[in-house]
């Protein structure tokens, strides 16, 4: 059946890009900033095709539609965009040409590409300019030609900003800006464009909430040696942020000036920018114009990943206690849900729903820090699966229950992951849920010399699994910000690099997740995720070692464990992990039942 | 006190450099290809300045005289060099120019740098030359003016080649070549230069005895589309090996004519070659030319590496017997000097000469793989010792003897490290030697997905020493060549990469050593290195998995474990280790008295 509706937003597109003399009219999924979380004004390629899913690129020619998405998508991606006449290309199949291949095929010399180059990643971009060159194709990015077409658009987010106080930062916005210049001087940099919402965030001390999950603010920031200005959305500002700016000499620009803004500015030296977080548009603008005032741009990883990935102490102060209460309640969903599950009226959704009421009641609570992941048995061996008040699985008394969850408060973003026996479970799930558990305390029980990246100690928690040749696809750990975003770097753990960042060696003060799992398909989901902070430990002739101290102090489910599985220094590890998680949660359980369940729940096992 | 020959060596070379018009005259610690050894030909840098250590450059000028060297030698190279006028440069320390620093501050516009090409590695020579440039310095490469000046010169090395039958290598020359010459169709390449020593003759099938302990010939190879042209001194053919060549179609052409030979060469299109095996002079040569005929050169790393780090199956069966045989040689002399030691009589060298002339019984022993360590005590802390009849200590019934030894045989090349108990040992070093053995065998146990290079693995070997907060400096693996040079690459296993071919995945058939240990300066030295084969494993959806066998099957000391450090898994595998010792190793030994020690030596432990 054809689908008008998309059909005739098409042709509308098409109109547009004949007036504009547009051959080819690419849309990608993502906003500004390449962040996470795409707000609902941003969703074009969706409005042009149908396609809903978080990964996908559609491309439109005057008889022709395109739209690229991954393997998690096909079978969606096909459903969603039936009648519209798009055709799915599956990328990574085989014979499946990569966009810039299609359209190095496709295209003729001296025809138009198009697209908003504000939301494509430079990176993406010159890819495009490199490989359609050799072909005399021309980019044209500085249209947004959905916009143009699309009537009923979304707005851009423009929600208040709010200060966060040098107490509650353990640092100020002029100390934090010292740095950075430092490090600008150091490249010999006459200025500095940063374009990632979160490390704005964290330089200024200024938070918003502009992007789902992510309380960040969509802003630019341009530093000079003199001068540092902010471009956001003036209805965001109050009396509060701009007193705050001012104090601290933040020059204010609207949001929307920034293309003309930096088009104007008189560049001299060196410009410093981050090729993995500048647009396409952002980047042209800064380098062509540098070139013609014989400036030069410089691209460095921003030196704010870092700083921020180090956290200070009174930051790591606010995360410790955060992580305690936050560890509180989610040992108390728990115990609700093991007793309410036996009674066969919850199912994923309403469970999740539950846990982010019980979260949204803590002291300083903003927002979850990413949509509760709820999966009960089969459905939790979908590493991206959601289940919705429409869709979801029962929970029935057998089984694994996994829940992934989060939320920011004022003094931190929590994540964590339990996976809970819901009744009786085989002795295959014991076995992979023992092992993962060994393999997550394995880790975090490490002790390493510094200059370790998480690509040397990722085998720590994987090697359990892995002597019984089981492997989870993903990486085992990710950095996760202070009051922001729940994925952030530069450090992970993982064993194969996907970049140089990946080999970010671990220093004292960041925080990661460790979190190993098995994914059996058709069968059941185990995960087992807490936070760890980098911790100094000591320091001889050898060197300086550094090891983690646990920030999550939640069960695990010993309902779960099978000792077969432990050789003596797991089950101790397992017993001094419980000892300390009794004595840090006991304290904020008032109920006695609930602390009664939990002293039985966090019992020294023995073999 | 005026060290009278050295200054009248360098008048003689001060002399020479005027003549020539060259204002400073450089000399390295290196033969024409780069190899770990280098015959007493090449030791100019000795010759002229008195410094026999392995690593050193010296520097003359009219009227001074450097020679830079590293840590391990400063003190012995102000011995040596006392009362010669040079000048010791000790790397790495605060304010200590290095060679190219301390030539552009003190050279002249127009100024001649020389140096003998063909000893001075590609990258050297074009760092010397990069840094230059700013100075219009000029540099002359093509004469080896020590070489003029030193009189009584060591002959270049010159033994005869042998032909290794496909028999033993698995594989002939004609096959091999097509594999090579495979990657050079994939490259576009007309021609490629190989100099590695050991991939020529693994390429060839050929040895030879020109550099200690390894058994290579030296030598060069140019393959082209059509041809091979291999670079020899004639006086090491005979009658076998020319028509060996013949029937190959290996054109021999004069050693001594490789650069001539190379200036003639009518280049065109691609000539590969690997930057880290050629000489500045061969780069010089292939590169200059190239140009001048509109052909060009390309760096690759060699790819007769890899292939010769994956062991075939010929070559595997062989070492597993090899290494059999050796282990049983190992293991008798470790029942001989536990014995003999308490008499009072032995000391490192005498101990060392025994083990020497056991192996050199062996059925089809070639050569010692490296020169034999063998450490008593606290000399087993350094890392570089080697006793000689001169300089040893005397081995006392306590502590540690560390042995590190191999051999090179048909069929094979071993290494293996035992650390023997002498009498007492401390409760310190029973620790520091348990969580040594606990180390080497968890990493010789591990299962790990194909993908994994030794970065990933190394902590595995490491953690046990590292949760007491003791580390070893250096790598924890290394390759280890087929009747070829005892370290190879591409592969190792270490945790701190120093360059790319450090990250090589480790690949079915490849053999690696595992040789973890603990140093402790003026106390003791332990070294517990079994050589292990890369095998494949289980093989389902989650991939690929690796695991390794041992090669090396020698008894660990049981009168050093202290069963406190382990744990049962850890009891299990020195059990199931010392089971196969046993079942290995007893058939090969006759005389009923080490059979009884063995089978004691090797007994079940409990906790």
């Amino acid at each position: 059946m054809e689908n008008k509706v998309i059909r005739d937003r098409l042709s509308a597109l098409r109109e547009k890009m004949a007036a504009y003399g547009i051959d080819y009219y690419l849309m990608p999924t993502s906003d500004y900033h390449n962040s996470e979380y795409a707000a609902d004004f941003f969703k074009a390629r969706e409005y042009f095709c149908g396609f809903t899913g978080s990964n996908g690129t559609l491309v439109v020619s005057k008889d022709w539609a395109g739209m690229w998405t991954d393997g998690r998508y096909f079978i969606q991606a096909e459903r969603e965009m039936e009648g519209t006449g798009v055709t799915l290309y599956r990328m990574g199949e085989e014979g499946i040409p990569t966009i810039s291949e299609y359209l190095t095929d496709n295209m003729n010399s001296g025809e138009v590409l198009g697209f908003d180059g504000k939301v494509v990643p430079a990176k993406e971009g010159l890819s495009y300019e490199n490989k359609l060159k050799k072909k005399q194709v021309k980019i044209k990015f500085d249209r947004d030609l959905a916009g143009e077409v699309w009537s009923e658009r979304p707005e851009l987010p423009c929600n208040q900003i709010y200060v966060l106080s040098d107490e509650l930062c353990g640092k100020s916005f002029s100390e934090k800006l010292a740095d950075v210049r430092k490090e600008m001087e150091e490249n010999n940099a006459k200025a500095y464009l940063l374009c990632k919402l979160d490390d704005i965030c964290w330089l200024t001390n200024l938070r918003g909430n502009d992007v789902e999950c992510n309380p960040v603010i969509l802003s630019y920031l341009f530093i000079t040696t003199k001068n540092v200005y902010m471009f956001v959305q003036f209805d965001e500002l109050n009396d509060e942020v701009r007193t705050y700016c001012e104090n601290n000499g933040i020059e204010l620009v609207a949001y929307n000036r920034i293309i003309s803004w930096l088009d104007e500015y008189e560049y001299e030296g060196v410009t410093l920018y981050d090729e993995r977080n500048v647009s396409y548009s952002v980047y042209r603008t800064i380098k062509d114009n540098s070139e013609n005032r014989g400036a030069v741009v410089k691209n460095i990883l921003d030196p704010t990943e870092l700083m921020k990935a180090c956290k200070n102490e009174t930051e790591l102060k606010n995360i410790r206690e955060v992580y305690i209460r936050d560890s509180a309640v989610l040992t108390k969903f728990i115990y609700w849900v093991k007793k309410e599950a036996p009674k066969g009226e919850l199912n994923e959704y309403t469970a999740a729903m539950h846990l982010d009421a019980m979260r949204a009641e803590l002291p300083g609570f903003i927002e979850l820090s990413f949509p509760t992941i709820s999966a009960y048995k089969d459905n939790a061996a979908m590493m991206h699966y959601e289940a919705t008040e429409e869709s979801n699985a029962k929970i029935e008394p057998e089984s694994f229950l996994l829940v992934d969850s989060g939320g920011t408060y004022m003094g931190g973003t929590t994540d964590v992951t339990r996976t809970i026996v819901m009744g009786p479970v085989s002795d295959e799930e014991k076995k992979h849920y023992t092992l993962t558990a060994v393999g997550m305390l394995q880790l975090a029980n490490a002790r390493f010399l510094e200059g370790c990246s998480g690509k040397n100690l990722d085998i720590l928690a994987r090697i359990p699994l892995w002597n019984i040749g089981v492997d989870y696809k993903c990486g085992t750990g990710h950095g996760i910000g202070y009051m922001l975003n729940v994925h952030e770097g530069p450090h992970s753990i993982r064993w194969k690099s996907r970049s140089v960042e990946d080999e970010a060696p671990l220093k004292a003060g960041m925080i990661v997740s460790d979190e190993p799992g098995v994914y059996l398909e058709g069968k059941y989901g185990i995960r087992i995720e807490n936070i760890i902070e980098v911790v100094s430990d000591v320091k001889n002739s050898d060197g300086q070692f550094l090891s983690f101290d646990h920030l999550t102090y939640v069960p695990l489910d010993l309902d779960a464990i099978d000792t077969n599985y432990l050789q003596p220094k797991d089950i101790d590890a397992i017993n001094e992990y419980h000892k300390m998680v009794f004595n840090k949660i006991s304290p904020l359980i008032e109920e006695e039942e609930i602390k009664n369940w939990l002293k039985d729940a966090t019992r020294p096992i023995e073999k």
